[in-house]
């Protein structure tokens, strides 16, 4: 399986013109060659050549399963970004992955004379297709997450803080046995829903709050990503209204799904929803993002994204509303892309619900 | 406070001869405006200038206090490396923050004309020396430290596993208040410990087995990070030389630290101990690292590093020995420099403890 994606990633290589492409992201790394780092500040790095020597850089603190690659080892003793200048030796042309930071590209600049830099979306183009062996992972992924997401539901009492119910969702995706969160779930009563991005604090749940819940763990590496929000003890005709706009959001829009239409025709399609009732400067990100190993990856479900949809690939539907000072709808599904439209991943309901 | 810090930087800027700096870690950012925003993949950038024109770039989705310094906002609709570009325009000599990823980076290559880039280590001189009040927090940060340690040493039981002892400290560092771990604490038993960065999993704790920790959590923003190994229903001749090595390679090298002396001459102290009682080769890490708003930043306590030493700086000595497939011991504890010598900020017996 590495191998074939190894293959796949070199015959790009050779036909952007590259000489080598250094793959930066410890999850691309994973992705191609099955070692899986959390490298913090140290360097690791494969470096993929068009020629077909390809080596892995890694510090001698790392332990990690026998790859396959040849693999050049430093310590904390060693001047890693020279020793990656050294590594690249004879490549002029070079594709990188967006993650590589300065501390190694500006050596790289300074020290290869000639040296021609380009930002290189060879892997993100292979991860983004994903294998049936890696649906299968996210399917059972948002499976557990829709599990999760209702058990955290049914726990849902008056004077709970956000905090508690955070941990409830936290010790739900313990006891599954899965790898963790995907992400430190969301967790917003009323007001604190129309922050997007809210962080979860010690508000407590009074009757008449919306109650968001975004949330995601990792199933044999692989992340689900799901938000719904419910309202606690009664609904006000606003909320209802906003809930149903934002609902429809989400179901046009993955209707629309399809190989060969273009995500920006996909986010136009909710936003369009949104606008038209209204709501539209409320609407305030993309409609979604793609993921797999980690829990944003491309393509951005957005309006400056004018790729198209390929069967195999994974990504988020999630208009959502927010009103500043008062409260914020976020309804978000997984879907696959298949040969003739999407299978949606998540199952828990859409219908507004008051508990 | 800010403004005094930005001030530094800028006289930093215009010693260096730079136009302008790129901030692009969040904590940098933090430190030198309060702004506080996890970006993930989304622009997050601070321009300091040499001419005092700064701007903050940031998405429209960040929530954030008003920080007094110009904001240009962008949205997820916009190409945010070309309004990055933008935004420098006239700038040629810029210095960018180790971070930065090539993102952003080969953009501001290809479209300004002239550039010369260089990584800068400016706000990175000014974070290193903490002032009182950081000073102050990281005191109680580490005294939380402490305490919850012992908590979790008093909770060790015959056939826990690794994940429930770091859940137990993981709790104890939610009972106090503070805001979270600064790492996912770092629990191994008997031959896992003879790995320095092992996952926690399922393994039981058995007699005869070392108990290490290595914990630390977050107050008012400032980190702690400290390290111990008893033992679990006796110790072995082995455990027990191998343990007073680290023992006094940690004691001998903090006694080392004053101001004046080099970062490499520290690490010297404590390599040498264990160098000469035959366990060179196990000391497979740097002696220690600067610690403050991250877990983990300049300076390396290391071999290689000749910068040094300063009054205020605070950073972690913990030397270790990992035999493979038997057992490991660290003993790590943070301390500030004084101006006379060193403060320890962690005050949980060092002696052998066998649990």
């Amino acid at each position: 399986m590495h191998k074939t994606r190894v293959d796949r990633l070199r015959g790009r290589i050779i036909a952007d013109g590259l000489d080598a492409v250094i793959v930066a992201s410890p999850m691309s790394i994973f992705y191609l060659t099955g070692a899986s780092i959390h490298p913090f500040e140290r360097m690791w790095l494969y470096i993929v050549r068009a020629d077909g020597r390809d080596t892995l850089l890694a510090n001698k603190l790392f332990v990690f399963e026998d790859t396959g690659v040849e693999t050049h080892w430093h310590t904390d003793n060693d001047d890693a970004p020279k020793l990656l200048c050294e590594e690249l030796g004879g490549a002029k042309n070079i594709g990188v992955e967006r993650d590589l930071t300065a501390k190694f590209l500006i050596p790289v600049l300074d020290s290869i004379e000639g040296v021609r830099l380009s930002v290189t979306t060879a892997v993100d183009d292979l991860r983004i297709i994903k294998d049936e062996e890696e649906l299968e992972r996210m399917r059972v992924s948002s499976r557990i997450n829709d599990e999760v997401l209702e058990e955290a539901f049914s726990q849902v009492r008056e004077g709970m803080t956000e905090k508690e119910l955070a941990a409830v969702v936290a010790k739900g995706f313990e006891n599954k046995g899965t790898g963790g969160q995907s992400f430190g779930a969301i967790v917003a009563f009323g007001e604190n829903a129309s922050d997007p991005h809210h962080m979860n604090d010690n508000t407590t749940l009074k009757k008449g709050d919306c109650v968001l819940i975004d949330m995601g763990c990792v199933w044999k590496d692989y992340c689900s990503d799901m938000t719904r929000t419910k309202f606690f003890g009664g609904v006000t005709e606003e909320q209802r209204k906003v809930y149903e706009i934002v609902r429809e959001a989400n179901e046009k829009a993955k209707e629309f799904v399809r190989p060969g239409v273009r995500f920006c025709d996909i986010d136009a399609v909710a936003r369009d929803i949104i606008t038209s009732a209204g709501y539209g400067e409320y609407f305030t990100h993309r409609l979604g993002h793609g993921i797999g190993l980690t829990e944003h990856e491309p393509k951005d479900v957005g309006p400056a994204n004018t790729d198209r949809v390929e069967a195999g690939m994974v990504f988020s539907i999630e208009p959502g509303i927010y009103l500043p000072g008062k409260f914020g709808v976020r309804i978000e599904d997984l879907v696959i892309v298949t040969e003739n439209g999407c299978e949606c991943l998540n199952n828990d309901s859409r219908e507004l619900q008051v508990i």
